[in-house]
């Protein structure tokens, strides 16, 4: 299992500013063969006795062409763990692939009204090109919602998203349970940027970002290995 | 494990146009304890007994503290379940909690260069706003590439995102490697619209719009209960 929440790719940086090094990529493979009730707990025990460390396993299809993902650590024996994988009774075949995180990088959430999530995603998307082109690899993902309670369980979803770093809260007014659920998942390591909005989340954010454009390229450059901008000294900012 | 590819949600309709209904929704819990060798192992052991197809699993914290979300599909007493997991030794709690897809919904992928990609985004989200206040949940996800190796290996991916169910391809020409990666998802269920473009994308897409915005739109349309938009009667179009 990996320390998620603390892994320095998150967002680039240390607490105290500092740069660090990415990770070892994981081991990812697909699991092919007939869907029998236990499957999932019998490949967990092999890769448990090779002393792998699931990050994520995804169900892709089911019945007699099913097909399961998964994102380990790396182990001591990555052929050999595979080729007891096979060896169980009903898997068909056992492909290397390439990770989630190879493909998709580090994920950013923009969440709020339509007009100014759309705006965001226009800066962001346009940014992250710039950074994707130079080796980066940075996703942008939005959900337009209304009401206090979708808003603050989506934002209290966050750190359950695969790959999320950072999340934009993009709305005109935004308190309540929304404010107590970012101060619960800034805690759990997600960075979150808000733009200057009514509402107590703007004083509960790292960063408050008046122009939504400008909002989405900052997260974007806050996130960014290949950016020089440094969220430590950025914090508890308005611009 | 669930009918990932073939659920009735990933599109609102079947092949024949029909529309359907919603699955049950699945049990999602948060299993907390301190991380051991072999935990998760034990887990899916005691869902298993249960008859527990497991849909999803995200580890988000590991350590003295650890976190594992699961998603499953309903069981017959999923009380009982929930009892059984919390009788497990290394484990300090069981909490039910919402479903990522309750939460967030279908998504859609917006896959190309960040010119075009920000004004699907757009289209997309601003009509995903619409929908999301009569009931539905759908988020718009991007991600700005360069060239036709890593389209290609982010267009296989798709099946394997989560709650993924169509994919607009927003550039000026795309063709090979990510034209045969579009042929192998469309056939795994997933709906493809192709911006108006150079190379063979287009003609091996389910639907191909010239503006941007306007593809961000109807993808949204083709995939919302709510819409009257029906991608059966549409496909192969260019708009």
């Amino acid at each position: 299992m990996t320390p998620r929440r603390t892994a320095p790719y998150r967002a680039g940086v240390t607490d105290e500013g500092q740069r660090v090094q990415a990770p070892p990529p994981p081991l990812a493979f697909l699991v092919r063969g007939p869907d029998r009730p236990g499957l999932l707990h019998a490949l967990t025990g092999v890769i448990s006795a090779h002393h792998g460390n699931i990050t994520s396993v995804e169900i892709l299809e089911r019945g007699e062409h099913s097909t399961i993902f998964f994102e380990i650590d790396p182990v001591a024996d990555g052929d050999a763990l595979i080729a007891d994988l096979e060896r169980l009774e009903p898997v068909v075949s056992v492909e290397r692939t390439l990770s989630m995180h190879h493909v998709y990088g580090k994920r950013i959430i923009v969440i709020g009204g339509g007009a100014q999530v759309g705006q965001v995603a226009v800066g962001a998307i346009s940014e992250a090109d710039r950074h994707n082109i130079r080796g980066e690899k940075i996703s942008v993902d939005t959900i337009p919602l209304v009401g206090e309670e979708n808003i603050a369980a989506a934002v209290r979803a966050v750190p359950r998203l695969q790959r999320a770093v950072a999340l934009v809260l993009a709305g005109a007014l935004m308190g309540g349970e929304i404010t107590r659920a970012v101060e619960e998942i800034r805690r759990q390591g997600i960075m979150v940027v808000s733009l200057n909005m009514a509402g107590s989340v703007p004083k509960a954010a790292d960063l408050v970002v008046s122009d939504p454009i400008q909002a989405g390229v900052m997260t974007v450059m806050a996130v960014a290995r290949t950016a020089k901008f440094d969220i430590a000294r950025q914090r508890g900012r308005v611009y």
